[in-house]
């Protein structure tokens, strides 16, 4: 006897609903590369790229000895291995945090460590907060799930900083977390202690506990200070998660680690428990690295980090001097991170219909790629990856200028018979070369 | 102003109910090892844990090359990179089942593959069937999510068979897929061809797509022989979740894959999308580890793997050959992965109300850890692990012999004068010493 039912398998909601926006962006970007230029893809914040930023050779010694060790080889506990978990808690310490092994979660990249934070804490019917703009891997854990989300705007003005009238404002009695990133993925900002205790006074009075996403942690440029946040709160829970893909150059290792704050027990047992549960299901880190880990978190040199950020900076600085000198654009000084964003602003682009529609023609004519504003929640700006070598860049924003240039409309105010252009501006003379003109320090 | 909100931090049922049976089982055991006697664990599934099953050295060289390349340091494709899912293709295509790399998805672990198959195809008000005895984590999986469970039995009496009758009366509109576990933790059963065409036939009837924890793949022993399922259907579309973790033994590399079986486009562009987007959530498995796995999988000579399967197989004989005797057991002979299940009738055991209690006792009185069969969802049995050095092995059977041996009442019918007895009966004569006794062949 056969059965009446038919083959008809359904995806789940689960599966439908994790989206990821650049790949659905991207997907629908209509654009490819000028064949007779070189492609420079400044969209990927993977500082390996290039080669010009290679992780240290302690890493590889460490991971060589972790492997030839043949002692990391089996399964480890699913929070991972207390010498790891003690190395983090070692480095993660700081005058005013005193972090305990037992508080570490060791995970599969910072990414896994978001998930199992947003999974402990919400659910359907609940809402978290997220930072417009914002890394959008925040959007594709929750929607998942069905996690409700809010967004709270960051103030371009005021160099990214939460607008905190607009982040209280969101708060409903529904909500169980605010994701904070600080140093920032779009933004390349890095919070004052007076702001973030600004924004911990806010959680505290809503009573809202913290999913920190502090991932670019001590990657901040000369004369700013990352402060993690758990150092300026006795009151307001915080996960702290972060993980050695971004200081370290190993976004491939998938390494990553919440740290639980919790000194009034607010979490308590019942997240503790609930996060240990969590690390059941696919168990962790990979083994070689947890048992290098101990070994990549003492033994780097200062001068590593420091030669790193110099690069960065120096980066930073090209990008940031070229594009405020283009017209219709307003680049926005990073302070840490990897990256800058530049508002585009399209009144100057009358062909252009959006940031969107900036990043398309920019692919197609002069085979630069950045990220439009768009795929991080916000409209009119691009967003620019500064891990790459010095003369790409340069090279990279010179065909920025010569777009823009090209493309450009001066509004009335700025033309000098105070019309409105019937025809297309002439473009301006192209710049100087970049390489003499922009001095890298 | 100040909130009226008290802090009030809930736990999301999603990580409440990500609930590993065996610690919930562990938790409550109530047993510590005599401290006369030193600890003989056979309860993980962690060949590496004795030293005497360690990786083939290829693995070594292949990680420390992949590491030195300084290839493999950044952000591989979501999916896994080419490379390695070309090379596990080939690894897995066989005279009929032609694997192409596209159906190939890299995991963290096969943990991490069972997670995404079961998440994109199964939701809360649809249900799973699952077999019992069967591995823990495929609850853990299913319960977090709210996920129905159904479960089907095995049958000791045919070397733990489906039974394909009860199978079938499991199976109900909202069945959305099959666990299938071949070769079997906990039963060490391989299922011949025959038997997997009855439970495609069942498949196919039902119209139920199937995933297959194929993560034992080439562990039979001698005379036995793996067959992938995917071979002998072309109707019922089949994930098949695998990885490095059993047969390389390297567990804690966390590198599993899907391998995406669909002649029939049965699942389609809905299921290849739907694990596609899932991918992006935590981005994959290792990258130094990806690199490795072309080499991994090609250049281990096939002596080794002969050399880890003897060994396994040798410790079947003696752990077989032992608890046989052994009155109130009855061990059933496994034919492949590394677990032996042994019945245990507890009316031999008066004072021992259930294999729980038997399996504290052991370990309180003889400091030999084993599983429960309970922790597999079957009364009854103990679980013992068949990865430790013989003599070791061999020394904890003595244990669980005098062990047995000690607290065993035979039941009347067993008895010379009919009766039941009154008090404990006299305790067998202590076995011969089993090192000279056994053989390994
Ligand atoms: C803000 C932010 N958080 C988290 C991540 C993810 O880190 P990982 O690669 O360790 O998962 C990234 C990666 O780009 C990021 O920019
Ligand atoms: C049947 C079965 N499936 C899956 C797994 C998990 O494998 P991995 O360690 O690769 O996640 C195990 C581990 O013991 C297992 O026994």
């Amino acid at each position: 006897m056969k059965s009446e039912r038919q083959w008809d398998i359904k995806v789940s909601h689960y599966a439908q609903n994790t989206i990821n926006p650049i790949r659905q962006v991207l997907e629908n970007l209509n654009a490819s590369p000028n064949p007779n230029k070189k492609l420079i893809p400044l969209s990927i914040g993977d500082p390996t790229v290039f080669g010009n930023l290679e992780p240290n050779n302690v890493i590889i010694e460490a991971m060589v000895e972790s492997i030839q060790s043949n002692k990391f080889n089996g399964y480890l506990p699913s929070n991972g291995i207390e010498s790891a978990r003690k190395a983090i808690a070692e480095y993660s310490s700081t005058n005013n945090v005193q972090v305990d092994p037992k508080d570490v979660i060791i995970t599969s990249g910072c990414s896994h460590a978001l998930e199992m934070a947003i999974n402990v804490l919400a659910e359907p019917g609940k809402n978290i907060l997220l930072p417009r703009p914002g890394f959008p891997l925040y959007q594709t854990l929750c929607g998942g799930l069905g996690i409700g989300m809010k967004y709270y705007n960051l103030d371009a003005e005021k160099n990214w900083e939460i607008d905190l009238d607009h982040l209280e404002a969101q708060i409903d009695p529904s909500t169980v977390a605010i994701v904070y990133n600080n140093p920032s993925n779009p933004c390349g900002s890095v919070y004052s202690a007076s702001h973030i205790r600004s924004f911990l006074e806010i959680c505290e009075k809503h009573k809202v506990p913290v999913i920190a996403d502090e991932i670019y942690e001590h990657l901040v440029f000369p004369g700013h200070k990352f402060t993690p946040i758990a150092s300026l709160t006795q009151e307001v829970p915080i996960l702290s998660c972060r993980g050695t893909t971004k200081r370290f150059m190993v976004p491939g290792y998938r390494c990553g680690w919440i740290i639980i704050h919790d000194k009034q027990e607010r979490f308590g047992n019942p997240i503790r428990k609930g996060l240990n549960n969590l690390t059941h299901r696919i168990v962790g880190a990979n083994s070689i690295v947890q048992g290098a880990l101990p070994k990549i978190l003492k033994e780097i040199p200062d001068e590593y980090f420091q030669d790193c950020i110099s690069l960065i900076h120096a980066n930073a600085k090209i990008c940031y001097s070229i594009t405020k000198r283009i017209p219709g654009l307003t680049p926005i000084m990073p302070t840490g991170a990897m990256y800058i964003m530049v508002g585009i602003d399209t009144s100057y682009f009358p062909e252009l219909s959006s940031d969107l529609h900036f990043v398309e023609r920019l692919m197609s004519e002069e085979s630069i790629f950045v990220l439009p504003g768009k795929m991080f929640g916000v409209n009119g700006y691009i967003r620019i990856v500064l891990t790459v070598p010095s003369e790409l860049l340069i090279e990279a924003c010179n065909r920025l200028e010569n777009f823009c240039l090209r493309n450009v409309i001066l509004p009335s105010n700025q033309q000098q018979n105070g019309q409105p252009p019937t025809t297309p501006a002439k473009p301006l003379p192209l710049p100087l070369n970049l390489r003499e003109s922009v001095k890298v320090d």
